[in-house]
Formats: C-alpha cells, structure tokens, sequence
C-alpha cells in the first residue's frame, strides 16, 4: 500500500511538472496495449456512418436499447463548450466506429482513455444523437453563454400537461444525448465515456434506459402488452421526412442553423402495471383503441388495417375517447400534418419509493415544429373535457423539449457548429 | 363512456351472480383467441426443461438478462402459501416452454390471464429459481407458518459486513425469484406475472434487473471495465458442484428436505463509477489483481494463465490486498473447498438521489454452505485489518441469503413439496 502511495504522489507530481513525459519506462508494466475491434476493421452492417446532413437516431431502424442522458451546463464559459463540443464530435465518431477511444497504448501512470466495458463487443449499431434544451440558451432570464438570440423560436421548456406528474430532476436539460444500441453496455459505454469527458463542463442531470424485445420481429409491444407504433410512418418514406421531421432554413418557427435538425420530445411515462392489469381485456381494448394480441384496429382484421372508426359487424365502435383515435382521428389533410416520428422504448426500472413496479414507456419523438405537431396531439389527448381514457393508467414523470442538432457533414466540422460560429 | 360504465357494471352482477356462464356470446368480440407462439410447438435449443433433481438457472450457462425479485409474504395462512407454490410450479413450467399463461380462449370480460408483452418472443431460454429466505420460517420471534422448525441450519439472515451499505427496501426477503433470459422483456414477464398471481398471498419487496453484454464472446465484463467470472468453475464441472454446490440429504448445516438445493448469496454492489474512472491504469490492475484488457492475472500472460502471485519479470507482484487474491488466495485444498459459483450480471439503474451513475454488480453465487464457503471468503475481503481495495470503490446496498428450492421431479410435484409435506 504504502509503495502504492508513493507512486501516485511521485506521478502526480511528475505530471504536473513534465506533463508530455513518457513515463512507461520508468513504471515497468505501464504501456498497456488497447484490443482492437474486428468490427471496426471492416465496415458492416454493424457499424452506422456518424458523418451526414442529419444526426443518426432520427430515422435510423430502432435498436433494442436506449440510454437518454440529460446534462446540466456547469459552466459559464461558451468556450469551454465550444471545446467540449468538438470532443464529442470526435469522440461519437469513433464510437458509432466501434473503436476504443484510445488509440495510442494507454499510459498506465494515467487514468484510462476508454472506460473499457465494452471491450469484445461490436458496434451493436451505435447510434448517438446530441440536443439542446430551452435552458441551454436562456436560463432563469440570463443569457447565459450570449446564444440567447439564436433561440429556435418553438423551442421551449416542456410544460405540464393535464395530469401530469413531472420531477424537476428527471425533467427538462441543457443538452440531451440519445444513445441507441443493439447492446445495453455499448449505450452505457458511450454515455459513460461523454459524461466523464464533459467533467467540469457539464454534468448528468437524468438518464433514462429502454429496452425493446431483443427476440420479437415487426412491430415490438409496450408493458400494457399491445403493439406500439403501428401507425407509425415507415422510416424509408423521405417525403414525410421532409415534411414532418426535418427543420428547413425557410422554417419561420425555428433557426436557420438549425436546418437539417429536428425537434425531439421525450416523456417519461410510468405505466400503472398493476392498475392495469386489473383491467378486463375488452376494456383495454377499448381504452387503447386496438385489439391485443393482434394489433388490429376496432373495426378491422390484421394489424396495418386503417381504422375507419366505424361501427364493426356487432355494432361496436372505436370510443371517441380511445387513445388512437384521440392521437390521431385521420380526419385528412390537418392529421397528416400534425404527424409525428415516434421511436419509444419500455422502461424497467425495479420498484419506485412504494413498492409499485417502476416501468413504462421512454417516449421519443421527433417532428419538425412541435406546437403544431406533437403539442396539437398531446392537447387533444390530455383535453380535460375527454381526455385519453388511458391516462387513467398512467403518470409521466419526466422528459423534456429538445432541439436535435444538424449532422456533422464531414471531418473537421463538429457538433452545434453552425449554432456557435 | 356511459355504455362502458353500463356494460363494466352489467358485467360485476352477472359475474357475480352466475360465475361460469360463457359470457362471450352476450358482448359481441369478446372471445379472444391467445397466438400460438413457434418456439411452443417445437422443442429448441431455445427451451430448456422446467422439470429435473436441480432447478434450472444455477448451473444453466448465463443467458443475458436477469430479474431477481423478492417478495414479502402478507397471508399467515400456510394453506395460501402452499396454493401459491402450486400455482407458481404450473406457471413456471408454462412460462419456460415459452407459451401463453392462458390456453383457452380469453373471456373479454375479465382480465387478461396473462399479460400479453411477451406475445411474438419466443423463451429466450428462460428460466426461473425459486428461494426462500430465513423469514419465511420465522420472523421477530414468530412461527409464522409452523415451518420454523425445518429452516435449514445454516440459512440466517445476511449479516453486514465491514463497509456495507444495506438498504432495509432492497436487501432480505421471505421469497426470492431469479428469472433469467436472453431478452429482458421475458424476464420482466415472468416476474409481473408471478407477482400478479401472488396478490393477497406475497407482494415484491425488492427487485433487481442485471445485463450482460448481447454482443460480447468468453468471459463477459464488469463496469469496472474487467473481465468477471475468469476463475469461475466450468459449468460442466459436475464433481464440483456435486462437492460445492449442490446440498446433499445428509449435510448438517442444512436440512434433509433441501437435498437438491442450493444457497443463494445476493449482493447489489454499487460501484463508485466516477471515483473508478479517475484511478490510474496501473492503479486499476493493481485492484483487481488482473490486467485489464486481456485479463491475464499480473504475473501470466494470458486469461486463463493461473496466477502464482510470484514477482513477475519487472519484480512485481499481485498485491495482498488485490481483490483476486483475497478472493482466493489458491492455497490448496482449503481454497478449493470455499469456492462458489459466481452468476453476475452489471446494473445500469439510472442515476441514484444525488445524481451519481446508479451502475454496479448484481453478484449472485450458489453454494452448499454459505459459512464455510460465501461467508469465509467475503470475511476475508471485509477484513478491517487489511480489506480488499476494491472496497474503497463500492457499497453494497442490498441482497440477502436464501434456500434454492430442491428441483421439481416431473408434473404433478410441485415447488417446495418435501418443505409443506
């Protein structure tokens, strides 16, 4: 132990006085070689290109795990986030490359580069995705980093909806990270990675894992055991990209940095499990709006069947105050307007603080200008004249209103660019 | 709404007043058929049998996910407990074939006998061990089920060692569960429906998910970054757990209706993943006791190399208080005959209350006799003279010790029988 201390206090005091020293030499064992990843030597399917006019995780295929981090900004320098803007940028390529973030022999006398979990996994498809909350440009009327002008105009803080049961620490953030993987270490792995990085600049404010059935094919099911994201747009359809997702320059309620980015709303929402569980199987089926095991709408026979919210063969009608009618009454022109990008995961996290079982659904979702999109939906849904009768079964307690930044286009350009210079 | 309210109460008198009437007919789509699911029909590599001498998910390889669930009995009647333990065995073994709670059509009118998330995944080799703690046979004093004279000599309640941090609300139990499964949407099934059947009679007291990595080959890795499990003994090694593992009708410290059991030992071992983070490399492997990228112990070269603790070339050696060589210290037969069987998983749990990575080891060993094996060892490392230097990096919050139920022989036994009868 006491040879233990004498080294470290020897190589704190080395480091400092002759930081750039190779000090393996003097420390035996301590040029420690990094594996390398058969994945990143080749380019797979595995491995997703960091590099584009749009960030990954938007319109890429759901992988089976997420990891949403939320960070506060501790700093009042818009240098030092400058700084560490550019570190993420190439920290998140090499990771979506499926590289160790070392890539020199690590140095023992130091603490290491790479956290190391994930070594012997492939890439798992990482994708990363970065975001800015209201918060990051405004803050308790302070102008905080001299961006306050550049504010997307329909960027704001979240606010409380009907119902809901928001917890300041699990809600809202200066910058959100989405980490999406086919591995839940890899996710953990580069949230980890980014936090320590970001040490003294910003810190983790809330985190939120989510897990899809790693053995389920087409559409995955949520906690209350129906299938979730049926009529979802496919994520191939460029055209409803364009129009529903992706901010254009000519965007009068956003930025023109911001071109090429997109607005990302999350909602933590507890599922009630054993309220719900107590239900019959025909009201939750009315409740959702949806039959259970097949997917099928009300009124039809298999899945991908539109709903005509008419009367079936028995007479039987799809409730006004159903969740997908509510969500989306297909009355035309104005509900495909109002269409979002949803790519939610279940969460399950143990026990809350009473013993209830702590799980739900991690909503994501993206659309090109949310008080027309996503908060026209939401509004109905939490209507308190007939709101959703599913809200019955749930409580969100967490999330916020995020503006995803544009791609990073090639090497050499970083994250938020367009935004700082 | 009001046809549903009409209906909902309809339904509550005519339950009530002529159980057993097929309903269906009167509420149009209430008939339900439940999907068949594919790997039902067929036995797979993908199925492992619920029935043997030994329960399943001891010496079963590690699938990826795990939910360990404690439960509190609420009933003090052993009739209830006895009936809940025969319910369980037929659950157990329907939910380890991989098919649907529910094998007649669902009654629309009540709910859901099984609770549907799982539909479309197949097993994911699940399997489920059932435990039981020492307040299962008595608590503060009390007899509570006339059961307290057949506890098993050697199951107490988990002390608390030098420097744990026990939570009262995740460690103890009179039932523990261990489901485990190669998606975590089927453990997570398991459990809630185990749980739901339990109402009146058991509810959760604690639950902990684990992860492994999806992606990850050989010996899988901690969050501290090193491979976990190295020294393990081979699963297939059947003198060893003939020796250490499995209890046998004549030991003393147990009791002749547990032959075919086994302890379990939980730890929820927080790590201190910030403080790790910023230990040197050297520092790291110093710990451990082990090289970190390849695993190799300080003085082999390889994984698997098994460690002398003698000088290596440059003169150093495996520190005393390494966490491998406190662990087992290879002395010989005495050695040996501690050793367990370590079923670890990583815990990625969000952020604790005060904003740290909520992140650790959910260790988990079998052993014939936590005295002289679990405890030994871990009074080694909890030693105040000379503790394990890993200490300084974790808390362990939670756990407990618990009796692993003898195997169920064939249909018609059920969990527990040579316990109640």
């Amino acid at each position: 132990m006491s040879d233990k201390m004498n080294r470290r206090a020897f190589l704190g005091m080395t480091a400092a006085g002759a930081a750039g020293v190779v000090l393996g030499d003097l420390l035996g064992k301590a040029q420690v070689a990094l594996p390398t990843n058969k994945a990143a030597a080749t380019t797979t399917n595995e491995t997703l290109n960091f590099y584009g006019t749009h960030q990954t995780g938007v319109v890429t295929p759901a992988q089976n795990f997420a990891n949403v981090a939320a960070f506060d900004v501790t700093t009042s320098d818009v240098k030092e986030l400058q700084a560490l803007m550019k570190q993420w940028t190439e920290m998140a390529a090499t990771l979506m490359a499926g590289k160790p973030l070392a890539v020199e022999p690590q140095d023992g006398a130091f603490p290491p580069t790479d956290t190391g979990e994930q070594f012997g996994l492939d890439t798992g498809k990482l994708t990363l995705t970065f975001a800015l909350g209201a918060t990051f440009f405004e803050k308790e009327g302070v102008d905080r980093f001299g961006l306050r002008s550049r504010k997307p105009a329909g960027l704001t803080e979240m606010p409380i909806f009907h119902k809901d049961s928001l917890q300041e620490q699990l809600t809202h953030g200066d910058i959100v990270v989405q980490a999406c993987a086919d591995d839940p270490i890899i996710c953990f792995h580069a949230i980890r990675n980014l936090t320590k990085a970001a040490r003294g600049v910003a810190h983790l404010r809330w985190q939120q894992t989510g897990q899809l059935g790693v053995k389920s094919q087409g559409t995955k099911r949520n906690l209350f055991g129906f299938k979730d994201g049926t009529a979802n747009p496919a994520l191939q359809d460029e055209t409803f990209m364009k129009n529903n997702v992706w901010i254009d320059a000519s965007d009068k309620d956003s930025a023109p940095w911001l071109a090429g980015g997109t607005y990302m709303v999350v909602r933590r929402i507890h599922m009630r499990i054993e309220t719900w569980d107590q239900q019959t199987y025909s009201d939750q089926e009315e409740i959702i709006g949806r039959q259970k095991v097949s997917g099928a709408p009300m009124d039809g026979k298999a899945e991908f069947d539109t709903p005509q919210f008419a009367a079936d063969a028995e007479g039987k009608v799809t409730a006004l105050d159903s969740h997908i009618r509510l969500s989306n009454p297909r009355t035309g022109e104005n509900s495909e307007r109002e269409r979002i990008l949803r790519r939610g995961y279940n969460f399950m996290d143990n026990l809350d603080s009473v013993g209830r079982i702590n799980a739900g659904l991690l909503f994501v979702c993206f659309n090109r200008n949310i008080q027309t999109q996503f908060e026209s939906i939401q509004k109905r849904l939490t209507n308190p004249k007939m709101p959703d009768q599913m809200l019955a079964y749930t409580d969100t307690t967490g999330g916020g209103y995020f503006a995803v930044l544009p791609g990073v286009s090639s090497k050499g350009s970083y994250l938020g660019q367009t935004l700082f210079e």
